[in-house]
């Protein structure tokens, strides 16, 4: 599938233009994004509310799910996460790209990329793919890393849920570049433009209780993300 | 209020020791991020499912609720914000502050602050109330920058929903610094340490039909963000 199946849910009806259908380029915010804000359906004492928690994810496009399959994984322990399995769920994954300076105020807006998707998240209960997944959210963090480390323990394992999403039902929303002014506006002489934003790494920190060099794929890792030491700016 | 007063809806039962109480810690992280996640519980042809999207956002520790009103905007054409006012939301604050590389592929994690807010959002009617709350939300982006401008026209005004959610019934969560990690896991001799991570700007873009300089605000709030230019790296 090259191009994204998003359903009413998934699109609203606001700001068409700003729709992206090309899967790859979903791919590609799934790649940069390190943080995944998944909302539940909770009901507690008869009152029903969203919950919407920041989770470290990961995205198999190999993974057993049509589209390809997200994985999030929480602690067993967690009340919502048994929530999230008795209704669909709401996976957001946004970057923050740039400030949009305007000359009103209502064309303020951001710059970014933002996916959606929607859908029945299923509880990742093959160990084979538990274990798989659990590598590859170790891997999306800091690629290479997994290969590097022991196996989790069976204790370990039976404290972690895993949850797993399907692509399907996935919409992206994507802004860029400067405002979009009213002809006065713009004729009134009013500064209109944007601010870039760039998340980047400073130089790895090594635990005081670490005393090997710091690994090739860390080191890999942090200039991939633009390492702000390197310039002097640390 | 200098302590926050969570409810078992904004805490959960997971990971206790990484809860702040202090209000102080909150408001901080409330002026430094950008992005607020807001959740909304939707029914559509019977189906009930959560939606999560991203927006802009401000905080007003003067506003007309108790313990401070945080303000959200959007479309009057989006039919999640209609849905928002029928149940109770979930604001989400997250910032990213950093990697954990651990020793074991389940003590990876992240370093980040985290504000959960539920409560039951208000549509802002009264015009004093609407008008300050936009230009809150300009000056969160851009700090000074909505004194410059003209004022929103009624056309502009009606289009657009505000709405307000009281701080009443917040939680933050905050990890900072190195992987905890067992201590058979260091001894056996594998690195552990942590990737900081920053959000940068690069230079302010001007709009090519932008003939006057960019405003001393604009700078300032590039600078403020830490200017990646002036280190020769834009």
């Amino acid at each position: 599938m090259s191009t994204l199946s998003p359903t009413v849910r998934t699109t609203g009806t606001r700001e068409t233009h700003r729709a992206v259908v090309e899967r790859g380029r979903l791919l590609e915010l799934l790649d940069d994004a390190l943080v995944a804000h998944f909302g539940a359906v909770v009901t507690r004492d008869g009152v029903t509310h969203p919950v919407v928690l920041p989770m470290a994810f990961a995205f198999d496009p190999d993974g057993p799910d049509a589209d390809g399959t997200l994985y999030l994984h929480g602690s067993t322990g967690a009340g919502w996460l048994r929530s999230a399995l008795a209704t669909d769920v709401c996976v957001t994954i946004t970057e923050l790209d740039g400030l949009v300076a305007a000359r009103s105020g209502m064309e303020h807006s951001m710059n970014y990329r933002c996916a959606v998707i929607i859908g029945r998240a299923r509880a990742v209960d093959d160990p084979a793919e538990r274990a798989r997944s659990l590598d590859l959210i170790v891997d999306h963090m800091i690629p290479g890393r997994a290969a590097t480390l022991r196996a989790p323990t069976r204790k370990e394992l039976a404290a972690t849920a895993v949850l797993a999403l399907p692509l399907r039902e996935a919409s992206m929303k994507e802004r860029a570049g400067g405002p979009a002014d009213e002809d006065e506006d713009i004729a009134a002489g009013t500064w209109g433009g944007h601010i870039p934003l760039r998340r980047v790494a400073l130089a790895p920190v090594s635990s005081p209780d670490s005393h090997t060099d710091v690994p090739a794929d860390v080191i890999a890792r942090a200039a991939a993300l633009g390492d702000l030491d390197t310039a002097g700016l640390g």
